[in-house]
């Protein structure tokens, strides 16, 4: 009862009785307990130590990218409080979750939260050279909007993201955009969320190292409206997420194009406009910027899935990709500001990144290739993220 | 292993293998055998039944609304997926979570999650008369922005939601606008998440039973900037939500209404202006129609924390609540449009909105009063939002 008492007397009186139902539910359960656990902690060498209370539990696993995407066993302290702590790490973005028992658990001491596709995380950003980019610093904020728009290419109505600078409302000045494309998976929420595209920007604009501009991040997966919960009751709580990529989101882009066009103050030409994206909306990318000439003068694949491959003799969406070295050669005859190449060296996608590069090297046409470590991961694309727009309307 | 086999054709060939590290932590856990589960599932009868795989957990617990805020044993099929079904539920909107083994769990079969202070919560809705006005329909939808303000009364920038109807970008016209607060352990998502507020406001616009209109949904707790995540690290991953009543909410309201009028279409004219809000959100409502004459011709206060105690004889917040009655006096002379006040039958703050009845009445002070039964709850707030726009603006 003392712990009651205690939780008590923190509350404001009239929550005491309102939440009096819940704690009714909290006597047959120790999260009182798990109330006082601190975690994450990042510790003086930049190790990070996670914790959980499971007095019951036999096994507490902590899985993600903390432990380098394995999962590994947590000791318990004897009384029930579970720990686990990394090796130092160095300033990034960490997504993780706990496994008891065999079940999937989140880390009920931390509300950072996060979800991709169908996977929820817990998330803990290690401030310094990337982290301080990722986390929200005392600068001008842009504007983060959910923009729902009309798509006569697909006959129904779909969401987006878009971010507008500081200082968009009131300057009355044209602005570039670049179309921030998400992989397989994801959703419009995934370069917010797993991206931190809000803050790399705020911070990058901020520290004069990128342009104002306004971000479209759309959602690349056309059979989905918007995220789960804000696209209709589909009759799923667990909506399907995967699914074999088809063209419909190039097809369609010229809807999302308008709607931006019209909407917000944008300059429309090609050298107001990027693109990018990373894994298979770096495909997305790679054909949007061939199908719609004259449109974009920066383009940027992140560990793309740029199939190149019917040009070396495999059919892949035949229809779809006939006449790409083509289009490639119109694409590069208008001498395009910057195609940008980026990718991890134990990226599985690294080989088709090769034949890609081996194509533009045969033709001469230029692009700038950037090869980082590591694999096909938000560790890499959000570096390229401020890699890319730093190039970007100069 | 045929269970690897079978997720991996499910997968798209290149996912699989980066998904592989991840997977490696799948090895150690039953979460291939719990993406086969199906939770929630609304059956015929309006009943529902919730289901968690946890072979090895001697309890598991439902907790949440579906039980009427309590927390019931689930029952062991004997191969270890648990498993509760309700009693037949009213069509509306509920949160709930798992216990297992005395350990907070979401329900892994359900994407659909929000986030209420430091509580995260999975929800379902049954369809119906309450329900399909907070499911998105097939009908033209409004775009929801994260805006940043100046305050120079705080001295820092701070976040709200604002939503503008459909069709506001392109109709040139001006827009009423609806200031909606929220509870104590609220944020500015509060409204958006269990509050449904957009849902709302979309499909009961699409119905012409509510006047196109501007909601700002700010953030009532001043000590914040923004949501957890978004608002510099504060070095806490469990932010505290709670935190004494303080005036700070009224001292900067000026400053939010300086943005929404400077980069918004709006009606500048109390005709075009009201206020609402739930609970804490109540009092900021009550106290800021009191001290900005002449802004709103419409006052909503849902279950709200109204102290008007001073005027019996209690002391609350003396300076702040110093000339109550005189300015409520100048309010009424005003000759408001509505001043509505609404609440249920069992909420605790019930015997707070006799007594402020019973001063209105004295003065002949008009107002609409709106009593629901249940208590200090979403399910009430939802439909007071509901009710009190439907009378907004005509």
């Amino acid at each position: 009862m003392e712990l009651y008492r205690r939780r008590f007397r923190k509350k404001h009186i009239i929550m005491k009785r309102i939440l009096f139902a819940f704690i009714t539910a909290l006597l047959f359960c120790n999260m009182l307990q798990a109330e006082s656990v601190i975690s994450p902690v990042i510790n003086a060498d930049n190790s990070v130590t996670f914790s959980i209370y499971a007095p019951k539990a036999s096994s507490v696993l902590l899985a993600g990218e903390p432990v380098n995407f394995h999962a590994v066993e947590m000791e318990n302290d004897g009384d029930g409080l579970w720990s686990f702590t990394t090796s130092p790490l160095r300033s990034d973005l960490y997504l993780y979750h706990f496994v008891i028992d065999g079940v999937f658990a989140i880390d009920p001491s931390n509300t950072y939260l996060l979800r991709d596709g169908n996977d929820i995380y817990n998330y803990v950003i290690l401030p310094g050279n990337r982290g301080d980019l990722y986390i929200p610093q005392d600068v001008p904020h842009g504007t983060v909007s959910r923009v729902w728009y009309q798509t006569p290419v697909l006959g129904t109505q779909r969401r987006m993201s878009v971010y507008t600078p500081a200082g968009y409302e009131q300057s009355g000045r044209e602005y570039p955009v670049l179309y921030l494309l998400h992989g397989q998976g994801g959703d419009e929420d995934a370069w917010l969320v797993m991206g931190r595209a809000a803050q790399i920007m705020d911070n990058l604009i901020a520290q004069g190292k990128i342009e104002p501009m306004i971000v479209v991040m759309p959602y690349g997966a056309t059979q989905h409206q918007a995220i789960p919960g804000e696209a209709g009751n589909e009759g799923m709580y667990r909506p399907k997420f995967d699914g074999a990529y088809n063209t419909t989101m190039e097809a369609h882009f010229k809807d999302i194009l308008n709607c931006i066009d019209t909407n917000y103050r944008t300059i429309k030409s090609p050298a107001g406009r990027a693109i990018c994206g990373l894994s298979m909306g770096g495909e997305h990318t790679f054909q949007i910027a061939l199908n719609y000439p004259g449109t974009f003068d920066y383009v940027g694949l992140f560990s793309a899935c740029a199939r190149v491959r019917q040009i070396n003799g495999k059919e892949v969406f035949p229809e779809f990709y006939k006449d790409t070295e083509a289009k490639l050669e119109r694409q590069f005859a208008a001498n395009p500001k910057l195609y940008y190449i980026a990718i991890g060296d134990k990226d599985p996608l690294y080989q088709m990144n090769v034949d890609l590069r081996k194509l533009f090297d045969a033709h001469d046409w230029k692009y700038v290739y950037v090869e980082s470590t590591g694999g096909h991961t938000w560790y890499n694309w959000r570096v390229y993220l401020a890699d890319f727009a730093s190039r970007l309307f100069k």
